[in-house]
């Protein structure tokens, strides 16, 4: 039996991204965004609010970093969601994290969390606010690497956003292989 | 210790959405995309490459339909990303899927998935390619739903897209409110 609900934001699962960047004095600032996603390969799609402290540092410094929050870092993650910059001028100490510079873009990598995109700022989209980033690098702690050199998800330990409860997941297993699975169907 | 990637298309995790449109004779399409998010709490937006019998559907109709792929459907999921409907014109029947007409849009509703949003194309920005669309309505089966008629995420069971692994995992389990378990901090 089906039913209605109404107008719903049901994307499922989201990521729980946190976007790194530079205030104005040099201080670090940091953000929780779950509205972000890949437009291409090498390229990231972020729906952010102009009003986030941010925006403006992107636009001011053409650059941040998007990393993914683990659970063992979902407190301090959470913090940078709840408080803002504009209002609170110590939230990077005060979340917790520490934070070191990029050495590719200027903006802040935050040093406990265990993967991170190192982003410079393509552009924003006026009319829809998205701020689009090309990816320069990826820096993964060793810990979250498989054999191989790639991340493994299980290691990693992201934590998910659900829209429908507002609140955060853990992974679970891996049920398949994309674009193969499929194929006894054939 | 830290290591350098390079260039990664490391959003984590990522949703597995199936798209559901029209083709021009009426039948219907279905394609699965893990790059979508939500750009405000009433629209979805979705990267889909231009070569896509969706996006020429789209087009056409000025309507989708976004389904959350679950673990019980994962393999006919997977085969709506894996076949064209520019080259299978049975795609749907070999997926195994069964549509029905939305109530709300000239787009098609997979029985099948537990949670589908129907939606009507708000425009296309044609520098990034983005499709934005306006959610009308969520749809849940209600086994989805827990008692307060609120999609319980767990019962719903969707599967989600890694790209490290090129892999699709389940869900884990809650582990936290969001802008909530950083309060302890303030």
């Amino acid at each position: 039996m089906k039913k209605d609900l109404g107008t719903k934001p049901f994307i499922m699962p989201m990521p729980v991204l946190i976007i790194g960047t530079y205030n104005e004095d040099g201080s670090a600032d940091a953000m929780n965004a779950a509205w972000g996603t890949l437009c291409d390969m090498n390229s990231v799609a972020l729906y952010l609010s102009e009003g986030h402290k941010t925006v403006a540092n992107i636009r001011a410094r053409k650059a941040f970093t998007v990393a993914i929050a683990d659970e063992a870092n979902m407190i301090p993650a959470d913090y940078v969601g709840l408080v803002s910059a504009h209002t609170e001028n110590k939230k990077i100490e005060k979340s917790g994290f520490t934070v070191a510079k990029s050495n590719r873009v200027d903006a802040p990598v935050i040093e406990e969390l265990p993967l991170t995109l190192e982003c410079e700022l393509d552009y924003i989209d006026e009319k829809s606010g998205c701020v689009y980033g090309k990816i320069l690098n990826a820096i993964a702690d060793e810990k979250v690497l498989d054999e191989s050199g790639n991340v493994d998800l299980n290691k990693l330990n992201p934590i998910s956003y659900d829209p429908a409860s507002r609140s955060y997941f853990t992974m679970g297993k891996k049920v398949g292989k994309a674009f193969g699975a499929g194929a006894v169907l054939k």
